[in-house]
């Protein structure tokens, strides 16, 4: 079987192609945080910091890449779509950046895997956030709609 | 002096040049409504509709770009940075897709106006709007802080 991260990684670049314009990666998974990297120069704004669209694109997709690994290790073939999300821009990011995004309790794991095998839809929200020096620089939920393939 | 629409349009490819891959362009303002543009081919995802990432890049820009239109109408050089920002994927976006940003209406406009002048700070919050088919499928509020630079 092939390495999910390396997987994960190809599906950004096949199925989301500006991704690779970003120039996300798939950094990091223990089994309960996914992070995904991009860097600070593809991303840059007007004040030599991280432009927020690229920003919130990245912890959009800590999100769904942690759902994908999450529904794989169920063996759950679904379409994972973001429905609403809230963002705050606590600190300017000066450098290359990560966004981890952490698995909900195995309690509402549980709970999602049965509704969504019984009702064949379910609704998960996800926090990510990216760091930098230590602080919080965005702080992110998202609700996620996962419908079975 | 330079066409403002045209000067935008530079300042986002000079000062934020992932603009360009995400292919937005300034499509239209009539003094109370600035419309950005951006092609569904660069922005696609796995579901062939427009990647999240890339819908929150354009109502964000549609605000900022509204913000740096007024100041310029105001004649005040300041920064503008987002705070924080709600977004609702309401519907999936098929099409090359625009997002439109109303101005706040004149009194909240004098009020900003004062606020920044004489704090040298001030808030405000917008709404921008994507719309396919003549129905909304993301909507978007961001609070943006500005500085006199």
């Amino acid at each position: 079987m092939k390495d999910p991260l390396q997987e994960l990684q190809e599906t950004f670049y096949r199925e989301i192609p500006i991704t690779k314009q970003l120039g996300i990666t798939v950094e990091n998974y223990d089994g309960e945080h996914l992070t995904l990297k991009a860097p600070v120069g593809a991303n840059i704004n007007h004040k030599h910091t991280a432009f927020a669209g690229s920003l919130n694109s990245l912890v959009t997709l800590a999100g769904w890449g942690l759902l994908w690994l999450m529904l794989r290790e169920l063996d759950i073939a679904a379409n994972i779509i973001i429905q609403d999300s809230t963002c705050n821009y606590l600190r300017p990011v000066t450098r290359d950046f990560s966004a981890s995004c952490r698995k909900p309790d195995p309690a509402n794991i549980n709970k999602f895997e049965k509704t969504l095998r019984t009702r064949g839809k379910a609704r998960l929200e996800l926090q990510s956030e990216i760091h930098e020096a230590g602080k919080a620089a965005v702080s992110f939920k998202g609700r996620y709609v996962i419908h079975l393939s």
